[in-house]
């Protein structure tokens, strides 16, 4: 039987031994078990973006892994720690809406609260429940506990309103939500919303006051030093440039209007 | 049974390949290892930050584990390579200072010095012993072989001065060791040496000329805009910023003055 | 028998997903490997430093490991995606060249296109090939594929032209090729060509404008604040500063002539 897969996200950087002593202590209760980053460098505190970037990841991973997502600015407060199964994978996080973006594709059908003292390490800390709630609950879920052991049922969960695009007769009015390694400023306009506007006619696509000139399929297509738009690999409108980075060139980040109209 | 862990801790970054050829050489010897990364970004050459990182996380690893530990500006130099078992753990590391955290929490029952050749690469650079002298010394321990086998018994070690918290009549006098991620200044006062002091009487937490008006149990607790003093995931007093790097606000970093009075 | 070993190298970052990602999609393939991150820090799109850095990792993993090396700005474009087998070794990499120094060192035996649309997730996307042709590709070749069921012979690669040092009857002339995590400026020259120099009589080596006072063995051996020249873990001589960055220190990068010269 393959080994069970816990992957990890969190705002704890690489510089820090938070993120290594969170698999210490996993790997404490679960040995057998194989460990993923998805990443460690969601900018502190940010919520939404921890939620986009498992949003965008976690499908890929193989049923039955479980998610360790501690992005916690509540720690140690009223938030409640939760264990949640969406039937091919379970997660584990605070229930602070990080997982938003997973629950809107795959409802969960079923959330506990970690209540049950014995599946945490006997001291809690009121700041780093990464270490002494989450991991061990994770790790546990991975020896194979079911998720009713770890405490009583959660009822309802916490949402966060993530900006969603805006269909109009004669306009999309989307923004950009995040910003990759490679300065691209991906939005919430999806493909699916962009070919049914596009089918009736030409359109325009524009960032912030600028007009971009031109819709590609990848990067290399882009002329130099003129920004494109393009969907990514989450099928999202993208706004880059062929080899440098679209939001320090045109200085535009998270928020940023992003327009298609009729032309 | 469970395979071995070994856990890296090295200022070696992630940009180079250095920790990923450690890691190599080491899966050249035992395959089959669980390996775990605690940081790679401690700053170049900062053996103390390594010390606390290391000291902050290694007990919660699974007994067993072997700590592999590059922080290391005298490479090549006359500076010992040694090898340490303190019972529950092994830590493989240059001697200068380095494990004095671990040491003082689990004094080193054997040291030796990795003088064996055959437990090295057949050429040691002079440069990245890391590669060479420590990461073989890791799996080799790992895949079972005494440390004995290793060197000769190293007598002593070096430590390396930690300024620790001074108990007076009416104050503690202490500094902040580590900033971490999230811009907590971290001091050396435990919750301990505290808790004794606060006993008698009501007290004030001074960081730096500024008074700091509460301290508080979790990040949330304290006031927009306004630090706070908590005891942090280690037990020692924090300087901390609710949603915010208090080292950036206070323009505050390591060997700030931290000093709790009797009011 | 031993886990096969992914070894993966990318610009992708750590704070996006692409990284995660890819590992999701090999552990969905083969759940029994060991995954190693060479490094995801490339600069973005920066082919050379990553040919640099495969260049310098790759012979300390085991015999059988498999790269997935993706520093790839020509994605979705005409550029080639391949396998590579050199005997000891697997490669999955685009062909732009990223594979010039390991194929240098260990030339191909054989190259295959990934043209095999069932060894591919069954939608491409144009700017994430990473996750989508090349991670299952890599998976598919750890599972025990044969190079030749994934697409069809590949015949000549591209290869970068990577600046060589230049020897003179009176001088070497070399360039900084590399600049590390410590700052210190890694050349193209070799220790065989600089001992074969160096034999005949005294030399001088100078970086820039500026004459490097001493040739040393190790980083301590340095006079403090005076810029050094020695042989580092791939002997090729590099311009350090004891405890600095010299690529600071002296404000020197990628392109800055070294040169060696008879006294």
């Amino acid at each position: 039987m393959a080994r069970p897969v816990i992957a990890l996200l969190s705002d704890f950087g690489s510089r820090d031994h938070y993120a290594g002593t969170m698999k210490a202590v996993v790997l404490g209760i679960c040995p057998d078990v194989t460990l993923v980053d998805i990443s460690h460098d969601i900018p502190p505190h940010d919520v939404l973006t921890a939620a986009l970037e498992l949003g965008a990841s976690y499908r890929y991973f193989p049923p039955g892994t479980i998610f360790l997502v501690v992005v916690d600015p509540g720690v140690g407060s009223v938030r409640r720690a939760i264990a949640a199964d969406t039937g091919d994978y379970r997660f584990v996080a605070p229930d602070n809406g990080v997982l938003t973006v997973v629950f809107k594709d795959a409802p969960p059908r079923r959330i506990v609260e970690l209540t049950e003292r014995r599946y945490a390490r006997p001291t809690v800390s009121r700041t780093f429940e990464g270490r002494d709630r989450f991991a061990p609950a994770a790790a546990w879920i991975a020896k194979g506990v079911d998720l009713s052991t770890l405490g009583r049922s959660a009822g309802d969960y916490q949402r966060l309103a993530i900006p969603s695009a805006q269909l109009a007769h004669d306009s999309i009015i989307g923004e950009v939500l995040r910003i990759d390694r490679f300065g691209n400023l991906i939005t919430n306009i999806d493909r699916k919303m962009f070919d049914k506007f596009a089918q009736s006619g030409a359109i325009e696509v524009f960032v912030d006051t600028r007009r971009v000139p031109r819709v590609v399929a990848t990067y290399a297509e882009a002329a130099p030093d003129e920004p494109c738009a393009l969907f990514g690999s989450t099928d999202h409108l993208e706004i880059a440039l062929q080899g440098a980075s679209a939001s320090e060139r045109l200085n535009l980040g998270r928020g940023a209007a992003v327009i298609i109209r009729k032309t």
